[in-house]
Order: C-alpha cells, then sequence, then structure tokens
C-alpha cells in the first residue's frame, strides 16, 4: 500500500470520537477545543515517549499488537504519573520496507485497544519509512494539580502502584527461552501488555507531594524524586519481597528477586511520595531529610546505587543489563 | 556521556521560559496553564513530524544544526499552515552510537535556533539509543480559528506564501554536487534551513477558508485541498513561473522550472483557498467546481496528476523521485 493507503488504514483502525477533539487524523494538524476538561482542569500534561527496535522490542519477543499496545502505555504511564488524566494522542511511526500492510494493522490494533483502555484516542500523526522501525506516542493530559519529581518532604511515606520487576523477568525468560510455567507466564504478559496506572494515578494526584512512573528501574527513578526533591528516600526491602508473583518468578529464573525489583523496568508502576496512604497503593519506603537512595534490610539501612536501564551506558535488549 | 549527561546537555541549551510553561524539560511531562493564550484563542493545534536518516536527511548534505532546524521548521510548518500561534514542542530523538555528543550538542543548538524563530520552546522530549537516527518534534500552536484541508469554495482563488521547487532544487544540486554558484546556493539553502510561514499563516488564519503546508509537492498537497474541500483546484502555470530564483536554478541544473515548482516537496510553503487577497501571498490559481488538480497554461487547462514524494512507493533520498 502506499502512503496515502496506510493513513487510511490507519485512521479506520483509530479513529474514535473523544469529548474536545475537533479535528482527528487527516488533517495538517489535530485540532481541540480548550473549553471542557483542559479549561476545567487547568492544566496540561504532556509527553513524548519513543519505542525502537533492536532497544525496546524484538519482533521475535512479541506480537505487532503487543509493540502497538506497549509503546502506547510507556506514553500513558508518563501521564499517569503526573496524576493527569490522559485526554489524546499522536502517533510517529518510522517502517522499514520488511514491515508489511498485515503487520502495520495489528500494530495499529494495538495501539487502538492500548488508546481505549486508558481513555486517550489517537487523533493524529506520522508516516516515515525508515531503516530502523520505531513507534513515537505523544500524549496530552489533563490535571487540576500535576504531580512533579519534586515536592516529596521528610516525613511522607513512599507508596507504589502496580509491581516491579515482573517484566524484566519476563523479558529476560523470552530471551533465555524459559520453560514455560505460569509464574513465567505472567511475567512475560507483564513485559509484553503493560498498563498505565491512570485509576491510581488520579487518587496519587489527589494527596501526593512528589510521584514518577517506573520505566527504567525502581532505584533509578526513585533516584529521580530523592534528587529533584532534595530528600533521600529509603526502600524496605521485606515490602518489595511480599510480592509474591515476583518470587515464584525469580525462582523459577533463579534470579534474584530484590536485584529485579530494584533494577528491572518496564513495568510502569507508579512511586509516590504521600503523607498519607494512597488507595490503591502500598507502602515500601520512607522519605527522610538527607539525599540518596538506600535499602532497609535485615542489617539496617545500607544505600544503593540508582543504576537501572541507561540508553547510552546500558547493553541493548539483548544483553543482560536490559532487564 | 550517558543519558543523564545528554538529557543535562540538552536541557541547558533548550531551556527558555515562554508564558503558559509551568514545567519544562526534567520531569515525567511537561507542564502548560490553560489560562492564557490557549484559553483566550480557544483552540490547540497539535502536530508531530518526524525526520529520519536516509530517508530526510544525510549527513554529508547538510551540518548537524541543519538537521535540527529543517526537522523543528518541519513541524512548525504544520502548525503555520493552520493559521495558528506555535506555543512549544517537545522533541524526541533517536541516536546510533555513532552519534557523538558534538553531534547531538550542534543539532540541539539548530533546534533552539529554530524554535526561538518561531517562538515555540523545546519544553521536554525523549532520547533513545537505536541502529538509525531519527528526530520526531510534536508542537502545540494555539488558534482562535484553525484553517483546514477542507473548506475551499468555488469562486476563491488560490493564494501562496513563499515557494516551491528551491528546496528540491537544492536538494537535487547537493546530489550532483552540482557547480557553486548564486543560484544553487540559494537553492542549497532553501533545502538546509527552511523557514516556517508563522506571520503569514496568521494573516491567512484570519481570512482563508482552507489551507496546507506544501511538504510533499504542490501538485499533491494542493490535491489534498482539493479532495478534502470536494472542489477543483487549478494551478496557473504562468504564476508558477514567475519565480525569478527557481528560473535561474532551474537553468543552471538544466532542470524543468514548471515540474520543480509543482513536484518538489520540503519548501513549507503555505497555499491557501481565499475569497480576497492575503498579505504575503500571491495568487497562484483558482477553485472551481469540480474535483482533482488542473494546470492552465497556455494551451488551455490540463488535468495533472497528483503525485509528489511517498514514503512507501517514492524513491528514497538518493533517488531523483525525492526532489
Amino acid at each position: 500500500m502506499n502512503e496515502g493507503g496506510r493513513i487510511a488504514m490507519l485512521s479506520r483502525i483509530l479513529s474514535a470520537s473523544a469529548a474536545g477533539v475537533a479535528t482527528g487524523i487527516g488533517d495538517d494538524a489535530a485540532v481541540l477545543d480548550v473549553a471542557g476538561a483542559a479549561a476545567e482542569r487547568g492544566h496540561l500534561v504532556w509527553t513524548i515517549d519513543e519505542q525502537v527496535e533492536g532497544t525496546h522490542f524484538r519482533r521475535d519477543l512479541g506480537s505487532w499488537r503487543d509493540m502497538g499496545w506497549r509503546s502506547f502505555m510507556a506514553a500513558a504511564s508518563d501521564v499517569a504519573a503526573m496524576g493527569a488524566v490522559p485526554w489524546c494522542a499522536l502517533s510517529a511511526l518510522v517502517l522499514p520496507d520488511d514491515v508489511d500492510d498485515a503487520a502495520l494493522e495489528e500494530l495499529a490494533h494495538g495501539q487502538r485497544a492500548a488508546a481505549e483502555a486508558t481513555g486517550a484516542p489517537i487523533v493524529g500523526g506520522n508516516l516515515a519509512r525508515g531503516p530502523a522501525m520505531s513507534i513515537a506516542t505523544t500524549l496530552l493530559g489533563t490535571s487540576e494539580r500535576p504531580i512533579r519529581r519534586a515536592g516529596a518532604r521528610p516525613g511522607d511515606g513512599l507508596w507504589m502502584a502496580g509491581r516491579v520487576g515482573l517484566a524484566a523477568a519476563g523479558l529476560r525468560a523470552l530471551e533465555a527461552k524459559a520453560k514455560d510455567s505460569d509464574a513465567l507466564r505472567r511475567a512475560v504478559d507483564a513485559w509484553r501488555m503493560p498498563r498505565a496506572l491512570v485509576e491510581a494515578g488520579r487518587a496519587m494526584g489527589r494527596v501526593a507531594h512528589a510521584a514518577i512512573d517506573v520505566s527504567d528501574g525502581l532505584a533509578r527513578d526513585a533516584s529521580h524524586v530523592a534528587d529533584a526533591s532534595g530528600v533521600r528516600i529509603v526502600l524496605d526491602a521485606s515490602a518489595l519481597l511480599a510480592d509474591v508473583a515476583l518470587a515464584s518468578v525469580a525462582a523459577a529464573l533463579e534470579a534474584d528477586a530484590l536485584d529485579l525489583a530494584l533494577y528491572g523496568g518496564e513495568d510502569y508502576a507508579i512511586v509516590a511520595a504521600s503523607p498519607v496512604a494512597i488507595e490503591g497503593f502500598r507502602r515500601i519506603g520512607d522519605v527522610t531529610e538527607g539525599c540518596g537512595i538506600a535499602l532497609r534490610g535485615s542489617n539496617g539501612e545500607t544505600p544503593i546505587e540508582p543504576r537501572g536501564f541507561d540508553h547510552f551506558t546500558s547493553g541493548r535488549l539483548t544483553a543482560a543489563s536490559r532487564s
């Protein structure tokens, strides 16, 4: 199919009406009405995320539909972690010649499903040919009170919605072609089909002082909050190890559960600093005076390195450091 | 430099305050205030464009600064062609290992210069490693009255701001390593450093019925307006050939000036259907009843094919069909 045909196909799959969207796919730009949710909530929250073949996904590790879904969710998670309500999205695809129309159709169905699950339809985008497949998703959300990385205060609890370590375990299982089991299947699903925690994000947005989504690993992302807020974050090892699913997948992979929890990325949990409990969150640590991050275990408190995935010093997808 | 170091460098180069931008680079998402221009003008206009190495640019055809500049301008042009005022932008970069820190710095300076020229600072983005370089730019603009492709009416004049054919000639000159001359230098500059026509777009937005920016070639882009509006567009050959700069560069390249004007892309002219003259625009044709596009020359009216650049049927950058 030529470019026009592909745009028409994407438009058929993706088109959905949404409040405040005056013009969707098919013009130079989308047109949004400011009156309504944007004006009422007062703030726009705006992110872009890009997933690249060979770095974030590989064709043998999931379906085209999975790639469409997870690339959308990665962007939606940024908006959820600000406590905002996803509004609508644009998608820019770079397609190599070996991505055929059927693959593109599957990918778009994955994007559509993720857009429906988060309530943010895709209202425009861009198509380009290129040597390597990539999916860029930009998302707008609306918020009364955007929650930033800065703002955590000594005395706050550290709270988490969702889980950490499972997606990394799933990727490791896929790469190792590990023997199928219920525990591993759950982990593989966590990697292939993460879910942006929109409802948890909204609950968090009403009370939290600071928040971030965990895309590159808990240690690294929690340290961003500590640095931006000028506080110390102490993670509780027993709270992190209380996740039964993580324990069983770690056992199946002969991996260290705490290592997966601290350094595994791509689960898209939300971590928030809050003076009170948050619906849908469990407590995983504390905010104290000082700087950096530490782990509290049976031997007391130990400072930990904020390592995690780094695009320019970590290995590629296939290297162990990605998971 | 690692990811954190590169983000810090980009933040230093790109950071600029702007009305309505509450949080810029460095959080999960940018935060924008709806009160102000967005609320007053009532509409947001939102686009994403992506430029890919090997498809839209090649390292030997321009500097890193040029690549940053022109990728930003391609996105800004979409907003200008809706009659909107550029507000702010996000930038997502995919960087192969052979793009070093110095190259990234130059690229960012080009983006910064383009952001300043259009009045829309870059307030966030994404960095990823990948096998092929790409630059995705998403831009928000504000508008009282967004001008779409649909809306042209029989009896309207067809008006153009900027020029067509010059950028394509410049690319052809670069690819052919043509001998340097004033005429060719002007064309090469048109390809390397296009400029989104923001002021012309605003003037157009006050009176036009429909508009588009010319990125893929005049014939193709004008046909999008004809199709969306359900009208026929007749281009005037003598008006297109009145561009002295185009005539001289066509002569230097032994190319057909009309062919360059009709099928050459990437000048980012704005073409509008309007019942009255528009400041900064010259008349290049008419809107009539019917469908499709035609060229009016000394032999009367001839229907023309809406061909132009198509990502999935046209050749790559290096093939003649790109220019």
